[in-house]
């Protein structure tokens, strides 16, 4: 029998279409894709336990597959195989009650949202994609809220995993803490799908602030807008989101969404909490501003004008996108720093472009100390792809000189393996053995996380 | 030659005295004490692991050592061999502009505080011990501020392990995140001295809020008192402890301090921030205690009254201990709940408690889920120990049963070893494999966390 045949026995639909191999072959970045042999779609996590206990008999590669949003090449199959698409696990439970909820790996952060809305409850972590809670497990995903709330290991009290030999495991529990012995919750978070294969979890909720503002905040150059954000963290200013955006990026987004902000280095600013407090807060935040003398401070109390603004930010990468030449791609840098190593990094990273004549756009996640360089590349330049590269290996090297890490929230998939191995050469065996722990076949997402050993 | 004499040539200081082993042979609680044969007071890194290679090499029990204060007798060396005293391991670097601190293992949490203090900037993690940095991330450590600002695995940015052959490693970065390879942070923080010695960690530090007031309410019993406490969280009113005392504790209490705490269930609180904000949030928690019909509902500005408050419930352990009959010691279950089930669980409790006529003080993290029925046991009274152990048990089923968890902050040790199997039979074949991974022959505190195999 052939893989396809023989999966048709354990699950409901498989797909060996030239389209669906197609969307599963690739994601939103300048990696090369490789198709899959055959897509399956589990409905449930028996079906998952069946194809892997299946997979690993056969020594197929597995992936894991949500939306495809992940931006390092995770979700491409480099060995082919069967790529996992949980997109069909939609099963939501909402604990009201215990201010949390209990989802299968295929919804999407927005549908989430959309059900805690109902009473009055959000899921916080926000990476600006509509990406599952299953991928976003996966690779630890963070966002522009984690300065508030924490990225997703902060949220998930619990999880659902199907081992390599179909071998299903709870870890954790519906308590807000627990202390029951080694923390796999966390090992699996950030795992990137080649330990195990997250089919549900349970995850934090929060109350929605009664009140809620963004501000928008312009300033002469982008050291002193870096410098704002940082002297916000340092004061303690309660801020729900601290997102640093340059001018190109300003400028791609005003002529992909038709706004018209200001195309001068900028802070996005929100607060939330009680009139009073967000007051407050907005008060403090102006006047660090200005004393980097920001050119304008603007805020939107209103819900639509708020939701546009952080659109915007949340498209910059396809505003950038679109405003390249077609056929290129998107490519990012991912570095973290201390706070106080921010400013100095962002001008390294500004210098370092800015020498070599390269178009770059610099967005970041200023309050965490989390910034992306992004760089439009046509895949089939191989001397522009290897131009960013070598700036971002030089970034890479600032950040990890300064007590930072080569990837804030983005994973190392296949992109950034051999930063990995520079950042923590000490724990590579460990990390290796507790992969062939785990998967001995070597089945879990092949290429990933790890150097081939 | 024997261990104490080969030990001397690896580290400066090396006791076989009995009143050091006597010190490092037991812990708070009721456990049986047993002696190591040897103590060594370590003072770097290289002697930490000097240490373990030679004990890994002659197959001798190492037993990492802080001050002393876990609760499930996580410091007893069942096997005898070394106790690794940490205490003398007290190097702190405060990064005060990032908001963090690199402190060696023996620093304590009050240590820590004076110097973050003079920066204005604070720990967080109180666990009413003044227990080691060092110890508190084996442990996994949390306590009352934890439902503001989450337990040992929210704080730690980094750690400096040292495995049992001797091999060190360095694992996170000083980046407020990273998402670099497996979190294998997180698997050594609980890991209870028995995957690798901790000898250094990078923390984060908070600002310290401009203003903080205590209150306390009685209640005019305490099913009152625990559902104003999960009203609380449920309308979100920003606590940063919400403590649960019951009328027997604030008696012990006022015995032992001196205090007249009126003798009824009661919630002690505490909230931090801006003066209006505070106002603001203790108001509301006012409105939902009367909702309650609470009986009084006092507050306090000043420093020194609010220090009081917090060591009075601090010292409860002591209080109780205090007011019990010589000889008898400290016995406590550490079961958390989903939130919505605090109030059943504690009823459930008190009931199982006053049904066999036993004496049993009610302590909890209201805002957590997370409660503790202490007993006072004479250790030599078998059927004493195995009246509160059957209760413990009990306690354990009705959590495990609603989604809870067997220990909310105390961890395994020895006490709880056969409730890990209990909670997770599916994740200790993963466990065992990660023990075996990292401490092949098995020194690292052996007995500790996983069932003998």
């Amino acid at each position: 029998m052939t893989l396809a045949e023989e999966l048709r026995g354990v699950v409901g639909r498989v797909s060996e279409s030239p389209s669906d191999r197609e969307t599963h072959g690739e994601d939103l970045t300048y990696h090369a894709p490789r198709l899959p042999d055959v897509v399956v779609y589990p409905e449930t996590t028996d079906e998952v336990a069946a194809v892997l206990r299946l997979a690993n008999e056969r020594g197929v590669a597995v992936v894991p597959f949500g939306v495809g949003t992940s931006l390092e090449g995770h979700v491409i199959p480099l060995e082919g195989g069967i790529s996992l698409d949980l997109s069909r696990m939609t099963g939501v439970r909402i604990h009201a009650d215990d201010l949390a909820a209990t989802v299968q790996a295929g919804v999407t952060r927005e549908e989430l949202n959309r059900r805690a809305g109902d009473h009055g409850l959000l899921f916080p972590v926000d990476p600006g994609a509509d990406a599952t809670l299953g991928g976003m497990a996966a690779t630890n995903a963070s966002g522009t809220t984690t300065v508030r709330y924490g990225g997703m290991r902060a949220q998930v009290l619990g999880l659902e995993v199907v081992l390599a030999d179909g071998t299903v495991l709870q870890t954790g529990s519906r308590a807000i803490k627990t202390s029951a012995g080694y923390h796999l919750t966390g090992l699996f978070i950030g795992s990137e799908g080649t330990l195990g294969v997250i089919t549900e979890l349970t995850v934090r909720l929060y109350g929605i602030p009664e009140y809620t503002i963004a501000a928008r905040a312009a300033f002469p150059d982008l050291d002193a807008a870096v410098r704002a954000a940082v002297a916000m963290i340092g004061s303690g200013v309660a801020v729900t989101r601290v997102e640093l955006l340059d001018a190109l990026t300003i400028a791609a987004v005003n002529a992909y969404k038709e706004t018209s902000y200001p195309e001068a280095p900028s802070l996005f600013l929100e607060f939330g909490g009680t009139e009073k407090g967000v007051a407050g807060e907005l008060e403090a935040a102006r006047e660090i501003c200005a004393v980097e003398d920001a050119v304008s401070f603007e805020f939107e109390r209103e819900e639509e004008a708020r939701k546009r603004l952080w659109e915007a930010r949340h498209h910059a990468a396809f505003a950038l996108t679109a405003a390249a030449p077609p056929g290129t791609k998107f490519k990012a840098t991912d570095v973290c720093v201390p706070i106080s190593e921010l400013p100095g990094a962002i001008r390294h990273a500004r210098g370092l472009v800015d020498d070599r004549g390269i178009e770059a756009s610099i967005i970041g996640h200023a309050g965490d100390g989390n910034y992306h360089v992004g760089f439009m590349v046509d895949p089939a330049d191989r001397e522009a792809i290897e131009a960013a590269e070598a700036i971002n290996g030089e970034i890479v090297e600032y950040a990890l000189a300064r007590g930072g890490t080569c990837t804030g929230e983005h994973g190392i998939g296949l992109g950034k393996v051999a930063y990995l191995e520079r950042e923590h050469p000490d724990l590579i065996p460990v990390m290796r053995g507790i992969k062939r722990l785990l998967d001995p076949n070597g089945i879990l997402n092949p290429g990933k996380v790890l150097p081939r050993g």
